[in-house]
């Protein structure tokens, strides 16, 4: 049992699927599974499993498998699920709206309070169940409130300055989705970039190859 | 120059993003740039840009630098931005309009044709100049117009099904951002799982972390 952050990096890579795998199989109202079921469901080596499910103590047990509930209790207990982080959602546009009603902020440890745009037409729009607010109120709402995730959903020339700004404020985590690569400029800050066009860009390498490949074949296909 | 897949994974997966800094060098109006320039705004090693990029050729000139043009030209038809490939989106909710609009598909090789949803009082509504048709004329329209990447932005319960359905249908690419791990079960059919739950729930670990490291030091700074 690893509390003291000497889980490598690769295992760690891997705990947000496990965590939602196991919720997976609590919901089908499983208590325990194999690490040969479970690795058949994630498309893993049972092997590969074990070892990095023996980095949490011995939830394994020889001939019974994995207790879902406790795997995913102390799985969800590592990455901080029940940590309540305060976070702040910036830009309000198509995207920034589908994140905050999209995506469950609560059962991944982060309570979402307060939604910014630089467009006053946005102010007191209400975005599940938060208004928005203006930009100019960030500070204001930082100083009284104290969040420390920022989710980043502005066009690529403001994020930068933002950030900055957030950072002075006391924001120490952020979640970008604008086009600019957030670099970790700052000490004891951390990013999590999305980049949803470079995703796009995968796909269609490999939609090239794959296709190029049908065309090669396609004599040999009935 | 290679064109025939002789690129390594690790290469490629680094290309969108280069795709992405040269199309930034390209708005400055920069006509060349050096390995160390290229590597200081990339946060990567000189060295690895130039082992990378030597996969294309004889863009990287002693002295001169790196064509951005070309370089960027080179690189975007290896990613088969020139591609047009034919894409349909299903799912109209809050994450399905935003990645109809705030996604440039056009630039990334992909052309959206048409967005359908179950719902029938979306349909007629248009999303980003495109009319939601209803998930009953999926098979109609793929028949019709023949679209080879989908994006799926469905409930978790759905998307094996409507998979299935469009790989039956002659789809080839799937860009997946519905909770549910689609899993290349098919031969010739490649999938791009997007999880943005899993991406917050590695930025929760990462601020878990840094936070308790903040706390420990906490009467050492200021």
């Amino acid at each position: 049992m690893s509390k003291d952050g000497s889980i490598s990096a690769s295992v760690i890579k891997r705990l947000p699927r496990y965590y939602r795998f196991l919720g997976e199989l609590q919901k089908e109202g499983l208590e325990r599974i194999s690490s040969r079921e479970l690795s058949e469901r994630m498309k893993l080596t049972a092997s590969q499993i074990r070892q990095d499910l023996n980095c949490f103590g011995g939830f394994g047990q020889q001939g019974y498998g994995y207790h879902v509930d406790e795997l995913r209790m102390e799985i969800g207990k590592i990455l901080g699920v029940d940590k309540h982080f305060k976070t702040i959602l910036i830009g309000a546009g198509n995207l920034g709206k589908a994140i905050a009603t999209h995506i469950n902020f609560e059962t991944r440890g982060c309570n979402l309070i307060g939604i910014f745009d630089i467009n006053p037409k946005l102010t007191g729009e209400v975005v599940g169940n938060i208004p928005i607010r203006h930009t100019n109120d960030i500070e204001s709402f930082c100083e009284a409130n104290s969040p420390v995730v920022a989710v980043l959903c502005i066009p690529k020339a403001n994020t930068q300055a933002i950030a900055d700004q957030l950072v002075n404020l006391g924001l120490k985590a952020f979640w970008n989705f604008s086009h600019y690569d957030l670099s970790i400029d700052y000490e004891n800050i951390v990013v999590e970039n999305v980049h949803l066009g470079d995703s796009l860009l995968t796909l269609t390498y490999a939609t090239n190859i794959i296709t190029s490949t049908d065309t090669d074949n396609s004599e040999e296909i009935e």
